[in-house]
């Protein structure tokens, strides 16, 4: 019963969707867009090009020194903001306009809208990112021109930050060891905002049925990421009661983290491996390899965001990744654009259907160049290692496929080779993702079997993955799903090869239990959960039912 | 060895994509952009007007003598053109501005050129083919204005057309007893001309690696449409060749048609249902009942191509159909729309991969209210038969999405009793298109199965219908995909009801083959193909392993 206190103010349940965390508690702050107050012009041009070249500078000192806080995947959205501040075919005009009689304010804003609306016209997701970070940095430098700070302002200790939508560079900007989380009503769980939110750990929420309301600025609310509510105003009981989880979370996540490094035995005595994904270069240098067993996963895809990397610049970052693993296996997957992943002048635009598309393996057979230089790049770093590089084939449908991956690997092994140089032939696997190579697994000649749920679980019930209206079709639990995963394992065994799960499903310690019913002993999860996941697997037996939970 | 005459034209072969029908030879006729004469205006506006009012009758009448010699399905695009030319307020306006002054061609084509821009304005697929009629309308009547006769023109008898891109008006203007083919460098395999041009019968080839070129005018050409191929100027040896084969098809489905109406009985002596499907009230005047077991599918979504219709307009087709089938089986599906059938304030728009979304079933269980008004005319239609009368759910992924749809037609039967309105409850069947419900077929509490053999390849295969970059993928013979139907069959056996596909593989008499070898022994064809896939049958053993050809 709600109590009858006159001027109680009451408690609000809004739902969203769960991205990564956990329940976090703590006063509410409000993200609104950001007011700039106009600058009022200086006396002279000159003045005003001279304050125009003053918020420049303030504005790349702000920018620097979150920077030198952050990682290479932040660094790249931030440098991108910087070079554009220091590019003289940008900022030399805008100074000319200025120095005719144009106000700072004026000439500025005209040019960045320009240069926005150039970046969103072909509707192009990525192209439309950058016209984010683009708008982000025009508020950045107004700010700056009337005497703001040019930086992220400030937040409360604790806060859970409430935005209608938040860019890399604005989520970036939070300080995210004071913040208690962060829920926004637009968003998606695959968004850019999504990965660096799992990769730092931040408890976040996305598509919140509610729109940030001012009022709410300062009152208690309770983030609970991992069923995807935001509670405002909760009552006594109702905190107490999230105080308790969160508590109760915390420890666990403690004693799990505290024993992540630790083998994973069932609590029947079969051992299972546990390795992690790497989709970021600045993992390396946040986590160590002592809590795996290895690499199962590592997406190159970050090294094609600003288009295709030299042979060199991939070499260079497989070596660093394979010193970094000490011995352990490491498994890298070829080029996976396509899909919900577009690359500029790389994937193909306009398919009406894009997962059901042109996407990795098809689009790499489709561009023999990009994965000439990429396999020559890990052959080189095969060679860099005493234990055998793993190189594994995104969305193979088809035997063909992976034997057209083969004998491009085996063509460049042989330039390599006639021209001198080191390398090594790496073992070459298949993801399994698609329903047919699933059912057919054993017909393919794969080195080791890679399953990725996430795509397996999309194709397999026909529900796009970032569709939140199909979102409880694409269930994991679904017999068909474990079905599919049960028959690659078995393919696997009879091959006498190792079958590995990297999609999300093994993160999840509520679905442990399922997965080593399927029969599956190598899970590869996100840093981030690598000790929750063990710790659920210890609590597992091999050969359970299916009890996996309803996350 | 190409001969060596002085002047030789040389022989080449053009690519594309294979939509319905066999081989056809003739003389090419390149259709090109209509040329429209520009008519010098009338001495007085006056005389203009009534000029304008003459070309209005003129290109009115000839759009009725096409309506006369076409079906509904036709007439619904050609009564849209005759509705415009009707209307008083499209048309009055347009008459006042010439009496004002300007000549008649210039007013007509400026009204039209904004209304096509409003129709083609948001993107949405139907009101842009609703635009491309339009454009249509617009030549027909500058046609008229400067003297042609607005009509389809002439073409050569016993012609392959030869065009970049035809609007279904375009396609239908065509005099098809006259022409042996249709190929196109536009177009796809599941466009509104492709649907036509299968119901009729028409050769037809899309996607041509050629752009139409006047010097081809007249020249002999080989169109296959079963391999998607256009040879021009063939030398002789491939002419001959091609005759051959084209006479021996020709016999083949002259003699299959002959025994259409006889039963399917495979060499070893197994009964095989054989089934049509409708998607096309039309059909009903075309085709008798005598060919077929019965109706594996209809297709519902014509009824709402112009929005939804009442309850009353479903159940006079529905009853009309369960009278034309005299006594057979018949099985209607309920509304299928979304993927690649948007309709107009029904379907979402904006999903990034529509095949994977709101579509189907989900679509209807997300408004109801669509779903009770058919239920309600199938449950009416029921009592008009003592056949039970059979309905089937499209893209459904797990047993509660059925018991939702059967708790709906309990709940339309149970409220038409109460009104005495005569009813019965239909047989509940469920479709298998979507990989996990082939995969767990057993658990569905269905009256029988539907595969949808299109949508299950797709969704398997990864690959989408409706992209020609994945269309070898897209294979009907995939192992996996032959598993998931003797999966569904085996579970229809297993539950004691019956199993039926009424995707284009049932159409394919390359296919029969591999289908009976997966215990399949229901067929539902499209109407042209039920003779060659009856001899297709006659032809097979029922245990025969998978020798389906390359179709």
């Amino acid at each position: 019963m709600p109590s009858e206190t006159a001027e109680a103010v009451r408690e609000a349940v809004h739902r969203g969707t769960a991205v990564c965390g956990g329940v976090a508690i703590g006063p509410l702050h409000v993200l609104r867009g950001v007011a700039v107050a106009r600058r009022e012009a200086a006396a002279t041009p000159q003045e005003e090009v001279g304050a125009f070249r003053a918020a420049l500078a303030a504005a790349t000192a702000a920018l620097e020194a979150v920077l030198a806080a952050e990682d290479e995947l932040a660094g790249d959205i931030l440098e991108f903001q910087a070079a554009l501040l220091d590019d003289p075919d940008l900022i030399e005009p805008i100074a000319a306009t200025i120095a005719l009689g144009t106000p700072a304010h004026d000439a500025w804003a005209a040019a960045m809208d320009t240069e926005i609306a150039a970046y969103r016209e072909d509707g192009d997701p990525v192209l439309s990112a950058r016209a984010d970070d683009l708008a982000d940095l025009r508020t950045r430098v107004l700010l700056a021109l009337s005497g703001g700070e040019g930086g992220g302002g400030t937040t409360p200790a604790g806060a859970i930050i409430l935005a209608v939508e938040m860019t890399p560079s604005s989520f970036l900007a939070l300080d995210h060891a004071r913040i208690a989380g962060v829920a926004t009503t637009g968003g998606s769980p695959t968004s850019h905002v999504s990965i660096l939110a799992k990769a730092r750990g931040v408890n976040l929420v996305v598509g919140l049925d509610t729109v940030p309301d001012e009022t709410l600025e300062g009152a208690t609310a309770i983030l609970d990421a991992s069923d995807g509510t935001l509670v405002t105003n909760p009552a006594p009981v109702t905190l107490g009661e999230a105080e308790a989880r969160r508590a109760a979370g915390a420890a666990a996540r403690s004693a799990a983290d505290a024993r992540a490094a630790d083998p994973a035995v069932t609590a029947d005595g079969v051992p299972v491996k546990v390795m992690v994904n790497i989709d970021d270069p600045a993992l390396l240098d946040l986590i160590g390899p002592a809590i795996c067993d290895g690499v199962g996963l590592t997406r190159t895809e970050f090294l094609f965001a600003d288009g295709a990397p030299d042979e060199d610049t991939q070499f260079t970052f497989y070596a660093r990744l394979l010193a970094w693993a000490d011995g352990r296996p490491v498994t890298i997957r070829t080029l996976d654009a396509g899909g919900d992943k577009p690359i500029p002048g790389v994937t193909f635009d306009g398919e009406a259907n894009p997962f059901l598309g042109v996407r990795g393996v098809r689009l790499s057979l489709g561009r023999p160049d990009l994965l000439r230089t990429q396999l020559r790049a890990l052959a080189r770093a095969a060679a860099t290692t005493p234990v055998p590089l793993k190189v594994m084939v995104p969305m193979v449908t088809v035997p063909d496929e992976l034997e057209r991956v083969r004998a491009l690997l085996a063509e460049a092994v042989a330039a390599l080779e006639a021209a001198g140089t080191p390398c090594a032939t790496p073992i070459l696997g298949t993801m399994i993702e698609v329903p047919a190579a699933a059912l057919t697994a054993g017909t393919f000649d794969a080195g080791f079997y890679s399953i990725g749920s996430n795509d397996l679980i999309q194709y397999a019930t026909a529900s796009a993955r970032d569709n939140p209206a199909v979102a409880s079709l694409a269930d994991p639990l679904n017999p068909a799903v474990l079905e599919l995963i049960a028959r690659t394992v078995a393919a696997g065994a009879a091959r006498g090869v190792e079958v590995s799960l990297c999609g999300d499903m093994a993160s999840s310690p509520a679905l442990a239990g399922a997965l080593l019913a399927t029969g599956l002993r190598v899970f590869s999860a996100a840093p981030a959960e690598v000790g929750a996941v063990k710790q659920a697997i210890r609590a597992s037996v091999s050969n359970a039912p299916e009890d996996g939970g309803d996350a």
